[in-house]
C-alpha cells in the first residue's frame, strides 16, 4: 500500500511537471505585454525572496528551540522526540516553500500565456489558466502525501511514527501562517495604496500603467492567492493526513496498519480524480466559463467518491460501506460549503442585493448592511460542519468497533479533502486571469480581447470566493480531527476531557477566542499601515514627476515592489508571533486541559470569524461590481461611491484577515499537539 | 438576616420615592420648554404602554409553557417545581417591568427640570440629574433584593428553595432581553431616521423642531438607556443573588444557612453604600462634572468594600479574610472595567485619536480603523476577567473548604455588583442631560443655559460608556456563577463535567458561539428595517407641507413616534425568539451537556462580541465627536463626513447589538438553569 501512495505521489508531481511544460510552451504574446508581465514576476520574485529569507530565519530558531526543548524534557512515551520532531517540522516548512514557490513560478509566467490565449480562443486561455492552476495543487496534495509518507517510512513506518510527524505539519502550518499573513498583508497595501492615490486623488482608472503601484498590485495578486492559499491548504492536507493517521493507531488493534495508511491511499485516489477533473475542462466560446470549471469540479467529486469506496473496500474490510458514507459525507459537505459562499456573495442572491440597494442611503448604511449579511452567513456553514460532524460520527459508531465513530469523521474530513487538488487549481485560476486582463489593459490591446479576459476574470473572483469557503469548511474538520489525536495524548497521561466549567478551562477557552479577535486586529491594521508607506511613495512619485501623470516619463514601478515587500514583512511579525506565544503561554502556564480549551473554543471562534470576514467582504465587492453592471445608478453615482467604501472596508476582511485565521485554526491544533508532552509536565495552579 | 435584608430593601425603595419627590418638586422651566418635554413623555409613555403590553402577553405564554412542561414532566428533585417556577417567572417578569417603567418615569420628568436647574447653576442641573437616575438604581437593586428574599421565605426558606427561584431570574431577563432589543431598535431607528432625512437631506441641525423625527428621536435616549439598562442591570443583580445562593447551599456543611443568605446581606450594604455615594455629589461651576461623579463613585466603591468587610465577618465567621479579599478584587474589576473602556472610547488617548486620524483618508480607513480598534479592545477586559476568576478562586480555595474556590468567584461577582445602584445612577444620568439639552436646543434657550447642558451631555456620554463596560464586565462574571450553578444541577445526574472533545458536546459550543453572530445580525439589521419606516414618514411629511421646512407649521411628531414604536416592536421579535428556542432545542435534541458547552461558548463569544460592538461604536461616536471640536479641519469637512459615517455604522452596533447581547448572555444561563431537569430527561444521541 506504501507503494501505491509513493507511486500516485510521484506520479502526481511529474504530472505536475508535465502541465508546467505544458503552460511554459504556450505562446507568450507580443512584446509590449512581456514587458509588463517580466515586470510582475521580477516583482514576485524579489518579494518571495525576502518574505522566505525572513520566514526561513524564524523557522531555524524554531526548530532549533524544539529540538532543544525536547532535548531538556524528553517526550517519555517516544524515543527521539526531540530531533525527529525538529527534522519534520524543518521538511514540511521547506515543502510549504517550495509549494509555494512553485504556486508563484508558474501563476507569473502563465498570466501572459492566458492574455495571449485570449486572442486565440476562450477555450484555450481557460486551459492555460487551470492548468497552470493545477500544477500549485497537484504539487501540494501530491508533495504533502510524499512528505508524510515519507517521513513515516523513514521514522520506522509502526503504530508509534504517526505522532512523531505532528512536526511535519506544524512546520507546513507556521511556514504558511506567515506566507498568507505577509502576502496578504502585501495585495491589499498595494491595492488600497495604488485605489487611493489613482482612482480617488487622481481619478485614473483601475490598472493604468502611470499609477507607480500598479505593478506591485498585480504582484499582490499572486503573492497573496497563489502563494498564501496554496501554503494554506498543503498544511491542511498535511495536517489532516496526520490526525487521521493517529486515529488510525487507535483503531489498530480492528484494522491493523491498515487503518494508519487509510487516509494515504484515500488521497492517492484524489489525485488521479483530480488530475483527470482539470484535463477533461473545455468550454465553447459562447459558453460561461464558470459551467466548464464547475463540470470538472463534479466529476473530480464523482470520481474521488469511486476512488474512495475503493480505497475502503481494499483497507476497511466489512466495514466499507459506513466508511464509504462517513467518505461521502465529507464530500457531500464541501459541495455545500460552495454553493453556501456563493449564495451569500454572488449578485443574483438576495445578500449582496440587500447591500447594493442600502448603498443607495450611502456609505454607513452599505456597510450596517453588508457587516449584519457577514453576521448572518455563519449560521449554514455552522448547521453543515454540524450535521458532517454528527453524521459521520455515528455511521462510524454503528461499526460497533471502539473509536468507530471519530474515526468516521476523520474519514469525512478525508472525503472533503479529496477534491483539494482541483479546488486549488480553481482557486490559482483567479489570480492568474486576474493578472492576464491586467495584462491586457495596461498593455492597450483590442476590446473584444479584453472582454474575453473580463469574463475570465469575473470567473476568479466567484471560484476564489468559492475556495475560502472550502477553505474555512476543511480547516474547520482538520482542527476537530486534530483534536481528537490531542485527546488520544492527554489521555494518556490521564486526561480524559476537557472540562469547560473548571475555572483554568473556562479561562482557556475565553483566551482562546480573545486572541483570534486580537490576531484579526492586528492582520487588518498591517494593512492599513502597509499601505501608507506605498501611498506616500506613489504621492511622492507623481509630485517629482510631472511626467508620468501626462504619460511621457515610465513611473518607478519597483520603488513600490520594494516597499510593499518591506511594509508586509514588518507588519507580519506581530500577529503571527501572536498566534504562536499566547497558545504556548496558556500551555505552560494553566496545563493540558487549559491548552485544549484554547485550541477548541479558539477555533470556533476562528471558523465564525473566518467566514465572518470572508463574506462581508466578498458580498461588498460584488454588491459593487453589481451596481457597476448599470444599477441603482451605475458607475460614478453617489450609489457607487457608497459601495465603494464597502469594497475598500472588506479587502483587508477577506484577503488578509480571513485567509490568515484558517491557517490560525490549524496552527493552534499542530502547535498544541507539537507541545502536549510538555504542557503536560506543567500542572494547573488547580 | 432577612430581617436585615428585608429592611433595607424597603429603605432604599423608600429612599428612590424620596428622591422621586425631590426630583417632582423641582421647577419645571419656561411653557416652551414644558411644550417639548410633555411630547417626549408622551410619547415615551405611549411606547411603553405598547412595549410592554407585547411583553406582558409573552410572558404569560412561557409561564404557561413552564408550568405545563413541568407538570407534564415534573422535576423529582423539587416538590411544586411547575406552579414555583411559573410563579417566579412572572414575579421576575413584573419587577422587571416595573424597574423599566419607573425609570423612565423618572427620566421624562428629570430632563425638563435639569434644563431648568442649568438656569440656576450647574451643581443643581447636576443635582437633579444624577438623583433622577438613582431612582431607578436603587429600585431596581431594591426591588431585586425584596423579589429574591420574598420568594425566598415564601417558598419555605430552606437550602432547596433557590433552585426553585431560578425563575425569577429568567422573568428578569426575558422580559430585559426584549425590552432593551425594542428600546435599542427604537432610539437607534429615531436617530438614524432623523439624521439622515433631516441632516443630511434637508441639511438642518441636530433637535432642529422643524424635524418631524426629533420627539422620536429624544424618545428613544429615555427607552433605549433607561429602560432597557435597569431591566438589563435587574437582571443581573436578580440572577446573581441567585446563582450566589445556589452556590451558598454548596457549602451548607461549612456556614448552614449564613452561606446562602450572604449574598442578600452584602448587597443590602452595598445599596446603603450607593446611597451615600448619590447624595455627596455637588459641583462647583468650574468644575469638571466628571470629576464630581467619579468622586462620588469612588466614596461608594469604599463604603461597599468596608460593609463588604462587615458582612463577611459577620456570617463566614474564620474565613472573612478571605472572602472580603474576593470581594475586594470584584470592587477593584469593575472599576477597571470603567478605566478601561475609557482608554478604548475617550478621544485623550490613542484609539479615539488613531480613528480621527484615518477619518482623512475617507470612510473607508475610518472604519476599517474602528473595526480594529473594537477588535484589539477585547483584551484588557477579558484579562481582568481571568485574573479576577483565577485570583478568586484561589483565595477562596485557600480556606480549605470544599467548593470554597467556586465560592470565591462567587463573591467576587458579589463585590462587582455591589456598586451596581450607583452605576446605574450614572447610566440614567446620560439620557437626562441628553434630552435637558434637547429641550434647551429646541426651545432656544440662550447660548450659556445650552454650554451648561452640553457640558453635562458630554459627561453623560462618558459615563453611558462607561456603564456599558462595567454592564458586560458583571455579567460575565454572573453567567460564570450560574455556570456553577448549572453544574451542581447537572452533577445530580451523574454530569461532571462539560467535556468539549465529545462531537456532540462541541457542536453545543459552535450552536452557542453561532447563535451569538445571529442574533446580532438580526439586532443590526432591525434597525435599519425600523429606520427605513421612520425615514419614509420624515420624507412624506416634508413632501405633503411646505410650511414645515419654513417653520410657519408644526410638524405631527406624534406620526413619527407611532411609526417607531411599531417598527421597533415588530423588529425584536425575531432575534427575540431566536435567542430562546435554540438553547431549548439543543437541549432537547443533544442533551444537558452539550447545552452545557452552548451556554458557556456562547458566552465567551458574546462577551467578546459586545466588547467588540460597543467599543467600536463609541470609538467611532467620540472620533467624530474629537473632529467637531475643530480638529483634521473640524465640522463639514471632508475628514468630518468620513468620521459621520463611522459614527452612523457604530450606532446600531453600540446602542442596540451591543447592549442586547449582554441580557442575551445571561437568559443563555437563567433559561438553561429552569430547563435544566427536562434536559435531563433527554438523552444525547451518543
Amino acid at each position: 500500500m506504501l507503494l501505491l501512495v509513493f507511486g500516485v505521489s510521484i506520479f502526481g508531481l511529474l504530472f505536475a511537471f508535465f502541465l508546467t511544460k505544458y503552460v511554459l510552451r504556450q505562446d507568450t504574446g507580443k512584446p509590449e505585454m512581456r514587458v509588463i508581465s517580466d515586470a510582475i514576476r521580477e516583482g514576485a520574485n524579489a518579494f518571495m525572496k525576502r518574505q522566505y529569507t525572513t520566514i526561513a530565519v524564524l523557522s531555524v530558531v524554531v526548530a532549533i528551540l524544539i529540538f532543544v526543548l525536547y532535548s531538556i524534557f524528553p517526550n517519555a512515551d517516544y524515543p527521539d522526540y526531540a530531533w525527529k520532531t525538529a527534522v519534520s517540522f524543518i521538511a514540511g516548512a521547506v515543502c510549504s516553500g517550495i509549494a509555494g514557490f512553485v504556486g508563484m513560478y508558474v501563476s507569473v509566467r502563465a498570466n501572459i500565456r492566458v492574455a495571449s490565449g485570449a486572442m486565440t480562443s476562450l477555450d484555450k486561455a481557460l486551459k492555460i489558466a487551470l492548468r497552470g492552476g493545477a500544477v500549485s495543487g497537484l504539487l501540494v496534495v501530491a508533495m504533502s502525501l510524499l512528505g508524510v509518507a515519507g517521513l513515516f517510512t523513514l521514522f520506522g513506518g509502526n503504530e508509534t511514527t504517526p505522532l512523531m510527524i505532528v512536526g511535519f505539519a506544524f512546520g507546513a502550518s507556521f511556514v504558511a501562517l506567515f506566507a498568507q499573513l505577509g502576502g496578504g498583508i502585501y495585495t491589499k497595501a498595494a491595492d488600497v495604496g495604488a485605489d487611493l492615490v489613482g482612482k480617488v486623488e487622481k481619478g485614473i482608472p483601475e490598472d493604468d500603467p502611470r499609477n507607480p503601484a500598479v505593478i506591485a498590485d498585480l504582484v499582490g495578486d499572486n503573492v497573496g492567492d497563489c502563494a498564501g492559499r496554496g501554503a494554506d491548504l498543503f498544511e491542511s492536507t498535511a495536517a489532516e493526513n496526520i490526525g487521521a493517521m493517529i486515529l488510525g493507531i487507535a483503531l489498530f488493534p480492528v484494522f491493523g496498519m491498515n487503518g494508519i495508511l487509510f487516509p494515504l491511499v484515500a488521497r492517492s485516489f484524489g489525485i488521479i480524480a483530480s488530475i483527470i477533473g482539470v484535463m477533461i475542462v473545455k468550454c465553447r466560446e459562447d459558453q460561461d466559463p464558470m459551467d466548464a470549471l464547475n463540470r470538472g469540479y463534479y466529476v473530480t467529486a464523482v470520481l474521488a467518491a469511486i476512488g474512495f469506496g475503493a480505497a475502503t473496500y481494499l483497507m476497511l474490510k466489512e466495514f466499507w460501506v459506513q466508511y464509504t458514507l462517513a467518505g461521502l459525507i465529507g464530500i457531500v459537505a464541501s459541495v455545500a460549503f460552495g454553493q453556501i459562499t456563493q449564495y451569500y456573495t454572488e449578485h443574483r442572491y438576495r445578500s449582496v442585493k440587500s447591500i447594493a440597494e442600502a448603498s443607495q442611503t450611502g456609505a454607513a448604511t452599505n456597510i450596517i448592511t453588508g457587516f449584519a449579511v457577514g453576521l448572518e452567513s455563519v449560521g449554514l456553514p455552522v448547521i453543515v460542519i454540524s450535521l458532517a460532524l454528527i453524521g459521520s460520527y455515528w455511521i462510524g459508531s454503528t461499526t460497533g468497533v471502539a473509536n468507530g465513530g471519530i474515526f468516521g469523521t476523520a474519514v469525512a474530513t478525508m472525503g472533503m479533502l479529496s477534491t483539494a487538488a482541483y479546488i486549488l487549481a480553481m482557486d490559482n485560476f483567479g489570480p492568474i486571469t486576474d493578472n492576464a486582463g491586467g495584462i491586457i489593459e495596461m498593455s492597450k490591446q483590442p476590446e473584444e480581447i479584453r472582454k474575453k479576459t473580463d469574463r475570465l476574470d469575473a470567473v476568479g473572483n466567484t471560484t476564489k470566493a468559492l475556495t475560502k469557503g472550502y477553505a474555512v469548511g476543511s480547516a474547520a474538520l482538520a482542527a476537530f480531527l486534530l483534536f481528537s489525536a490531542y485527546m488520544e495524548e492527554i489521555g494518556k497521561a490521564g486526561i480524559t476531557g476537557i472540562d469547560l466549567s473548571k475555572p483554568i478551562v473556562f479561562i482557556g477557552g475565553l483566551l482562546g477566542a480573545t486572541v483570534v479577535f486580537l490576531f484579526s486586529s492586528l492582520a487588518i491594521r498591517a494593512v492599513g499601515k502597509a499601505a501608507y508607506y506605498i501611498i506616500n511613495d506613489v504621492r511622492r512619485q507623481f509630485k517629482a514627476d510631472k511626467g508620468i501623470m501626462e504619460g511621457t516619463s515610465k513611473p518607478d514601478y519597483a520603488s513600490c515592489v520594494d516597499i510593499a515587500t518591506k511594509g508586509a514583512l514588518k507588519e507580519m511579525i506581530l500577529p503571527g508571533v501572536l498566534a504562536i506565544t499566547v497558545p504556548i503561554l496558556v500551555g505552560v502556564a494553566l496545563g493540558a486541559e487549559a491548552a485544549g480549551s484554547f485550541l477548541m473554543v479558539g477555533t470556533i471562534c476562528g471558523v465564525l470569524m473566518a467566514l465572518l470576514l470572508n463574506t462581508a467582504g466578498g458580498a461588498w465587492d460584488n454588491a459593487k461590481k453589481f451596481i457597476e453592471t448599470g444599477e441603482y445608478g451605475g458607475k460614478g453615482s453617489d450609489t457607487h461611491k457608497a459601495a465603494v467604501v464597502g469594497d475598500t472596508v472588506g479587502d483587508p476582511f477577506k484577503d488578509t484577515a480571513g485567509p490568515s485565521l484558517h491557517v490560525l485554526i490549524k496552527l493552534f491544533s499542530t502547535l498544541t499537539l507539537v507541545l502536549v508532552s510538555l504542557f503536560l509536565m506543567f500542572k494547573p495552579p488547580f
